[in-house]
């Protein structure tokens, strides 16, 4: 155990902002460390995009699903797989190919590269002492969202962040029993299922206290619940108006 | 500035490994880290399979395209996208609806879910004192690799990790000037294409001095040269198999 393991274990997302601002230095810094993030065959095909004009972060909150936090953080980091760039290097070295074929991998790498990213933004962010919320509700709307940012075709927003001055104190949520995620040699199902077993007591009593006894559904109950109720099923149909094909 | 970001701006890939053994308590630490990572409504869609056993990792470095540092290092992570405790949960709770629907938004959740997870623990390795590689060959054969673990469906190798005591010390590679990366209310792809320009002549100039001058490639050639050969055009029909329908 050490400092940075220590931070890393107190992650909690934050949802209320001070009013102290964040510079554009620190934004600068926290983009450095995330730039550093491992990226495959180092296409670094990932961009963000730094939302300060209040318009544009009311606008995104309302996209957002009306999470009001959007438009109260100073920063709203809106995090973008991006094969604009590769795009671009294909037309100009390779200029008798066809188009650049779009493929799942591709997504792949692309998403995956921004979520990197991402994360240590969000690692350094903490360590200035800022908070982070990760915001999936940026694809609730993407077509909008893109066309607010101004993105070009084979950018698409993963998910926003928001960051700034933590003005709460959330506790920490508690994660699944490490069994249940972490196999060795060979996936384990019986054993992860036992885990979600012990999780539900655990986030059952969690619930309950947080919310003075208001709410104390299981987990497993919460997650059959969600997917019955399946969200944003355009991504395919958007994504592929973007130019990623998904083949 | 800060420790935190020091080291987040100071990592490089490590592809060789000293012989010190990594032990299960300090992957549990990686892991638990690696647990505290945001995730999409708590899910927690996603799990990681710890190889040890040296015939697996053999068999793993073979099917990751004969990456030989796959089988030296101690410990070889390998972080799947998983909705099986997802899928789980719903047929428990409700037995009367059919099968869980899925779509390309709960595939974008598990790879982010993943991505998210496997970065703190490659924050929280470093932290230590180890060296990570991430492996993105493990969607080389990707079906023979979730044989050789035994994954459900629902489950699918997103990306491998390699895990120990660095023996080399490569020196840091140059990433896209910022201007490239980082906008600012709006997507600026003028200012993004102008980067790449600066980036190339890094790139030429780091390649030269890294093998005495015998590779010189830009960075938009060695881009537009990737793109020319397409990668893993397998994923989709193989996602599909295990159950990601992307639709």
């Amino acid at each position: 155990m050490n400092d940075v393991i220590n931070q890393l274990k107190n992650h909690r997302s934050i949802r209320k902002y001070s009013s102290r601002p964040v510079s554009r230095e620190q934004v600068e810094e926290i983009v450095a460390a995330a730039q550093a993030a491992s990226s495959s065959s180092n296409v670094q095909a990932y961009s963000v995009i730094a939302v300060t004009e209040q318009a544009r972060k009311d606008k995104l909150a309302e996209l957002c699903g009306n999470q009001a936090y959007i438009s109260e953080c100073p920063v709203f980091l809106v995090w973008c797989g991006d094969l604009t760039r590769l795009k671009s290097a294909a037309e100009r070295h390779l200029p008798d190919r066809e188009t650049f074929e779009e493929s799942t991998e591709s997504f792949i790498i692309a998403t995956v590269d921004a979520a990197l990213a991402a994360q240590n933004a969000a690692v350094a962010a903490e360590s200035l002492g800022l908070g982070i919320v990760y915001i999936g509700g940026i694809r609730n709307r993407s077509g909008e969202v893109a066309d607010l940012l101004g993105l070009p075709e084979l950018a698409y927003p993963v998910f926003g962040m928001c960051l700034g001055y933590p003005d709460q104190e959330p506790g920490l949520r508690p994660r699944l029993p490490q069994e249940s995620v972490l196999h060795w040699n060979r996936y384990d199902r019986e054993r992860s299922e036992q885990g979600v077993e012990k999780y539900d007591e655990v986030m059952v009593e969690y619930l309950r206290k947080r919310t003075g006894g208001a709410k104390d559904t299981a987990w497993s109950v919460l997650m059959a619940e969600k997917l019955a109720q399946p969200a944003r099923l355009h991504m395919r149909e958007f994504l592929q108006k973007r130019g990623f094909l998904l083949k």
